[in-house]
């Protein structure tokens, strides 16, 4: 792998279809992982909202550090996603246990994770109560570009998940609307 | 086609995967549509929330009346939806223009897309200036189970979308975490 710098204001692009993420976070001490599939885009610079609260151990890291990185996974490692999802980082050093790769950042403590195919590292900019929804910024990209497998997948919320299959090609009808 | 209800608490599993939506609004005079892919779940009852504000013509009536319709379209639909999504409910009446069928909902007075897989009928709970992002409680959810096509699609944010693939059952890593 080598990631290399995705330009910022195309960022939003790895999380305007919705797939499942890891979020990484450092409280100082310990790298910790989650899985998260409520999150979407909020403008294009980008900033981000996602769904947690202190029922996930990650929580407490986001708020204390008011850092993370979401990473975008591919189908390659659905299992290993879907079972960091299913165990809390409050027992397991969830990267030794499912065997991934923790890379330094480089603005925020959290670390990105090698074997995803991109990652954007985000500063917390706020907390809303109920629900509770965490709001980011995103300050530095990162992507793969020699990666093969390049299909995400997204979570239809009963244990079944559904991966990328065609691209249809519509900027014709949208040209006003594109960012770039 | 044919709606029936879909129980309420099995509705988010229509929005977790980040497809593109179809909104709809009444303001008490006219239907309107708007095309989003800025959402996300927020609970399982289900609550969600999306991204848009003043820029949207639809933003006025949903503000107003506190009410919407979250429809999911499918592929076969997808080259009107994206072309809602460029134009604005200000200058034309999007169901004439575009050939859907708006029909009466049954808690609140937007209306649901005939041509849709599945709607779920929301009260508006709360609006967060910055970044603006909408809450919204579902109340009622549809489903067409007699709908051959049934792959939704995913904006990439380029003018390029990503229509379903392959499903991956995974239920057994995580069956702690499944609400039902």
């Amino acid at each position: 792998m080598a990631f290399v710098k995705l330009p910022l204001n195309k960022a939003f692009m790895l999380f305007e279809p919705g797939p499942v993420i890891l979020v990484t976070t450092n409280d100082g001490k310990k790298n910790n992982l989650m899985t998260i599939s409520w999150h979407m885009v909020t403008d294009f610079t980008p900033t981000l909202a996602l769904t947690t609260g202190a029922w996930n151990h990650s929580f407490k890291a986001l708020m204390k550090k008011k850092e993370c990185v979401l990473n975008v996974p591919t189908v390659d490692i659905i299992e290993k996603v879907i079972s960091i999802g299913d165990c809390s980082g409050k027992e397991a050093d969830k990267f030794k246990k499912f065997e991934l790769t923790p890379l330094p950042a480089s603005e925020v403590a959290a670390p990105l994770v090698k074997e995803c195919l991109a990652c954007l590292e985000c500063r917390v900019t706020g907390y809303i109560d109920d629900p509770g929804i965490v709001l980011l910024q995103g300050v530095k990209a990162w992507v793969d570009n020699e990666r093969q497998e390049r299909r995400t997948f997204h979570a239809n919320g009963d244990g079944t998940f559904v991966v990328d299959g065609e691209t249809i090609d519509l900027h014709h009808l949208m040209a006003d609307k594109l960012p770039f």
